[in-house]
């Protein structure tokens, strides 16, 4: 028996004490002594069970930031937080199709792309990224007119006199100098001065070349003329014959063209696939069904040229609505360079005089505008017309995501008019006033530090670029600029890119070549012990890693990241010198994990490509012959067995039609012995051959399995056969036996005592005579084995 | 000039007004009216500047759980909180190296790695990971000293006499009965049985021999008994000459080769290498010095036998300190399993009785022992010795993490006493009562439902269960089973683990084959309209994603988590067989997204490897095959190459003899089209079809650079040539002159003014005679000439 005495001035710890002690079934006594409380007990110490210790959450020192983002909505950094869990539902504006993709637009989508990748691969969000195409618009309907056009027109004009040339060009340059003097950008007033001078020259060479009577030279300035007026042409023919265009395919075409075109380029500069796309031409009944609840709603309405229109007033009159909200500065005072925004934001084909009237504000914008001829169209209950540009958006997102978006983004040109009237539309649909809680404008591209326009001949495509820089030289570039910043693409830009590259990738080759000579994670060699200088590393790269963070939540500021990266280099070089010059050893582990630290980050970037996306890989793969490293094996040898695959199918065919069994054979050979041999399912379905990359133990498995099946299906059919054979041997013999005999023998023998000359029974084995019925059964039987035993006879 | 009112009874949207017009330079006047105050102002619309929208920050209607972590100290989950930022210092407890890896080492590595994957790469923490490998050890002393002298004895023994090996078996025999009759352990004393019968009839067998006089059995029965007795040699050879082994790298060889098979049965588990790895024989001075300083902190002393004991009972006095936190029941009580814990805990070669004398308490245990002969030791305040077994975990995560961890982790059957006295011994260094926050020990590991252990031979090391599966088919069986409930490996627990790998590989080749006819993201082609049956799918798709993020918040519930893929592949299947009954083409995005995601949370539990762990990767090579590192191309693609060209050439031979000019046009393009797009160049040649191949920019190279030295070529003879005929016809001319004209043309031209009757010059243009000298030159170059001259004639 031990005594146990807690003496305590707290009834807290009293209480605690007694919690030790309770249901142990112990006596106890508590006694008071001046201002302290005892509780003196005797417990045998068999029967103590004691409890843990109280445990308290921990108190982080110093809590890591949330990630913030630049709001266009309220023109600063705000928390970042979903509607719902951690799922982020995020539209942006996809490109409309009618001419190759600038920087501009990879501006836009290498930055999107990088902010999308942050947010799902480091905050850890499940992102659901909406991607429109724009493949119904003004630009593509008049660009694909025109150049359908002037196809013709260059068609039909191999041989025409050159007269006619001369004179479609003057009809055409005066056409052209109406639509110079209306254009006010100075910018294009200048290109098309020199479109048209141009122009002027190549005539005037043409003219003197007649005066010469010189046939060579009016062929050669024809053909330059021509080719000097494409544009001029084409505006003039589009204003005599637009009208007449009534293919659809033709606008179709070039949509799609251009839309591969974009795709192909967001491919090369390794931008992800989005989780959805969306084209207006596959919306249209569901824009018409969202401009009727707009129109009931009381925000639109339908005006006598067929088009309907959002009513501005009578959406900024109710309270709860409130009209730009990107851009408030819009709505009501006159900024000119908004208001000529809001012009263009119309469409080419849709700033005519008549328009303007049929508007009962100049603010109001054409939900769905009436269709001209020589444009294409849809039914609607306002007549034939098509979607304007702001509602596909709306429209689309909502039929994605519902009445919230958590994120919206596109370039920074489209916050007014666009994205303030697709937030009208959306809340004017469902009559609520939340729609998108964060909206991101990626900055604008400065090429030398200008703008980029035509005009100033700076106007560079994905394509230029890329003959130029690498898809990750451009990448490095566009993280050294924050997305909401103006990024400037020039030389000067692009050398400070491609010397981090280089810095980069002289580290990685050092620590790797380090590592290739002195760490063997599979034995004890490269696990050296942390003396003093490397614990000094690990901490500091501990804080890089923490202040790579906070840069992170700043509003993804990749800018400060890519700094942080490269003082973690410059960490890692003075470590690696520093034992260089001591002649020791750099530590394997902590260089190792400071380099895989930094390509952990650019591959979060998309700057370092990630492999084998979907499915696992093979056990046995690494062990490939002459493999150093890992590779996508897939990757490597897909192409080869596809073309073996459609080779193989193909001749099937041919070989079927023909019924040349040999080569049938030799395709069944190949699916059955040859690639499984090698690790590859061939199935013939119906509609097409499928190929499966399987690993070998897998194949033989199931290639054992289809032998068992094949060889039970034998067995069973063997077992057919050998029965019908006997059937067979058994009639046969049944045939062989003559009429007179038969019923003296087999089943019937022994049956019947007496018979007549033919062998029929008369009497049956007990002496009875056989009855007239029995006896004319036995004559049917007779019949037909006599039929018989003389057919076999012949 | 229009008026605004605003009217309104709160203060605060009577300031926003204010707000509204305030900067712009207008007047305003406020005039209160009833109960309601309004302002009215009158102002131009010109000078409005409308401000954005209040914004508020969304509230989440479901919140996303916070990861909770089941905590050995409290016995529940708690919410997990770092001590700072998102760094979390995990420290796990190494092996003893003694003996191979087994299952139960799998059991506590694998899951910690799967822990430390998820803790990293789901929930984005700064892991350092920190292990120690305790390769200074009773285990380790015992084993390499009996290695030792074993082995001696073998090459003693070669041809020893049988009768010395005879009398050796016994005396062993004699010495390990006492063991036997010591050990308390049942499973132990059966295995210590049939070892001795084993011995006992070996031993019976070979008297027979000698008895029978029968040589051949004699040597190899005697073969057969020290094979046998080996265990029973040992421990007499260690009891005998164990003293004597002074050569310290016998106990280094042994924990080096244990490490390295450690580190190579993780590897092949795909088990990450830590961040930092500590040794104990690395860290000796550290760990005395931390003993003096828990002695001089009051709670150890150094004993008459020259070890020093941590000293519970002072540590236990004092309120702020609390013995066994994580077992307490352990403490005070006499739990008879616990005491045995706790005694084996000091070691094989440590729990004698003068030990046990030299401690004040039985609770106390060693943080420094005495070495006696035949044991490793360092120089130390208190005499020859080493560290105890509990003290270099506290001692190194000290040195690598200061007097704080996030985590501390290992297999349940180190909580006590060895975690319980690792907490002890930091508390008393620091004297401080907080070290770690979160204790996680992994779940035991059962072999069929029954405990592992060699006397129930079912003990299987990594190396014998990577025979049977592959690591990838292991990890499944451990990602199935929570890391911390016990995990039973059987037969029918791995058949589900298959099952589940094959259920998974087949969705994953369905769905890369649909991609790889109906996907191409570099174009439009893939990028279908989601329907209703589409937006059904993702948005399950969504909810299953909000479901394992709640699994993995939940202690890391990777069970759950296979559930839901599981789930998500049924959701998948049926969605995509439901399209093939309709004939239609699944959405390639949408199942695409769905491969991709249980890839990425089967690459984030090292199901499937990461590749590129260090560095860029060659933009031209990513772009064919996504590789990293340098791979041997050909070795991976010809096998397949050889197919198709064996395929191709059959097919060919016989559509030869059945004239299928189809096929063979078919045969034609695969050669020069489709491969050589490929880089493939196939070769129809009389014996066989060579393949071989090249990449398309190399091939385009060669090709030129081939062309280039044609054209060199051909330009040189055209030279050489030219040359030739140029000599031949000059050749020819020489030969057509007449030698008596000869030195009035040519090179002699006007060189002389009179000749003789042979045309041989007699004097020279100036009219003077040729020397006789020069005539006879002269005379020789025209009997030659007149010699060619001659034959030319002929």
């Amino acid at each position: 028996m031990i005594p146990v005495i807690f003496r305590t001035n707290s009834f807290l710890l009293l209480k605690f004490a007694r919690s030790l002690v309770r249901g142990n079934e112990i006596s106890f006594e508590v006694s008071r002594k001046f201002n302290s409380r005892t509780m003196t007990t005797s417990l045998e110490p068999v029967a103590v069970k004691r409890i843990q210790k109280a445990w308290d959450v921990p108190v982080n020192s110093q809590p890591a930031p949330q990630l913030s983002i630049y709001n266009s909505l309220t023109r600063q950094k705000e928390p970042f937080v979903p509607n719902e869990g951690k799922r982020v539902r995020w539209y942006i504006c996809g490109p409309t199709v009618y001419d190759s993709s600038h920087m501009g637009h990879a501006r836009s989508y290498l930055s999107l792309d990088i902010l999308r990748r942050v947010f799902t691969d480091y905050f850890g969000y499940d992102v659901e990224f909406i991607m429109n195409i724009t493949d119904v618009d003004d630009k593509i309907i008049k660009r694909a007119r025109q150049r359908h056009l002037l196809k013709s027109y260059f068609d039909e004009s191999e041989a025409p006199p050159v007269k006619k040339v001369i004179e479609d060009v003057l009809a055409a340059l005066e056409h052209f100098q109406k639509k110079y003097n209306e254009e006010v950008d100075p910018d294009k007033k200048k290109m098309f001065e020199v479109m048209i001078r141009k122009v002027q020259d190549s005539s005037s060479a043409l003219e003197q070349a007649m005066i010469a009577k010189d046939a060579t030279a009016i062929e050669s300035s024809k053909g330059r003329l021509l080719n000097e007026a494409r544009d001029v042409l084409s505006e003039w023919l589009d204003g005599k014959f637009g009208k007449d265009v009534r293919d659809h395919s033709v606008f179709d075409q070039l949509a799609k063209t251009y839309e591969n075109e974009f795709f192909a380029d967001m491919a090369r500069l390794h931008v992800l696939p989005v989780d959805v796309l969306t084209r207006v031409s596959e919306y249209v009944p569901e824009v018409i069904k969202y401009v009727e609840r707009i129109i009931s709603n009381g925000y639109a309405y339908s005006a006598d040229d067929g088009s309907v229109y959002f009513d501005t007033k009578a959406f900024e009159a109710n309270p709860k609505h409130y009209y730009a909200k990107l851009v408030p500065e819009a709505y009501g005072g006159d900024n000119d360079a908004l208001m000529k925004n809001m012009r263009e934001g119309e469409g080419e084909l849709s700033m005519s005089d008549e328009r303007l009237k049929a508007k009962r504000s100049p603010n109001d914008f054409a939900l769905w505008k009436s269709s001209k001829d020589g444009e294409p169209f849809w039914d609607s209950p306002w007549g034939k017309g098509r979607p304007g540009w702001h509602i596909e958006c709306s429209v689309m997102s909502s039929a994605i995501c519902g009445s919230k978006l958590d994120i919206h983004a596109g370039g920074f040109d489209l916050k007014f008019p666009h994205h303030d009237n697709e937030i009208a539309q959306v809340e004017a649909h469902y009559d609520e006033p939340h729609w998108v809680n964060y909206f991101l404008h990626c900055g604008t591209l400065r090429i030398q530090g200008m703008k980029m326009s035509k005009s100033l001949k700076n106007f560079i495509t994905i394509r230029e670029a890329l003959k130029q820089y690498t898809p990750r030289q451009l990448r490095l570039l566009f993280l050294m600029h924050n997305w909401a910043d103006v990024l400037d693409y020039s030389s000067s830009t692009m050398e400070r890119a491609l010397q981090f590259e280089k810095i980069t990738n002289e580290f990685f080759l050092l620590v790797k070549d380090y590592l290739r000579r002195n760490y063997k994670p599979e034995s004890s060699q490269g696990y050296q012990k942390y003396q003093l200088r490397e614990l000094r590393l690990l901490d500091d790269f501990g804080k890089l890693k923490a202040e790579v963070h906070v840069a992170l939540c700043d509003s993804v500021d990749t800018r400060t990241v890519v700094e942080k990266i490269r003082e973690l280099i410059g960490l890692g070089n003075s470590y690696i010198m520093e034992k260089e010059k001591e002649g020791s050893i750099p530590n394997s582990l902590l260089i190792r994990n400071i380099a895989a630290y930094i390509t952990s980050l650019l591959k979060m970037f998309g700057a370092i490509p990630e492999f084998s996306d979907i499915g696992f890989v093979n056990e046995d793969e690494n062990a490939a012959s002459g493999t150093t490293g890992s590779f996508n094996k897939e990757a490597v040898v897909m192409p080869y067995l596809t073309a073996l695959a459609e080779f193989r199918e193909k001749v099937r065919n041919i070989a079927k039609e023909h019924k040349i069994i040999g080569i049938l054979e030799e395709c069944d050979a190949l699916r059955d012995k040859i690639l499984p041999e090698l690790g590859v399912r061939l199935e013939d379905r119906t509609a097409q051959t499928t190929i499966k990359l399987v690993d070998r133990a897998t194949l033989l498995r199931e290639q054992e399995q289809k032998q068992a099946e094949k060889e039970r299906k034998e067995k069973e059919k063997a077992e057919k056969d050998r029965k019908a054979k006997e059937k067979a041997e058994k009639d046969a013999a049944a045939k062989r036996v003559n009429p007179e005999e038969m019923f003296k023998i087999g089943e019937f023998e022994g049956k019947f005592s007496a018979f007549d000359e033919k062998g029929i029974p008369t009497h049956t084995s007990d002496g009875e005579e056989v009855s007239k019925k029995q006896r004319k059964k036995l004559e049917k039987l007779w019949e037909t084995q006599n039929n018989k035993f003389q057919k076999s006879a012949n």
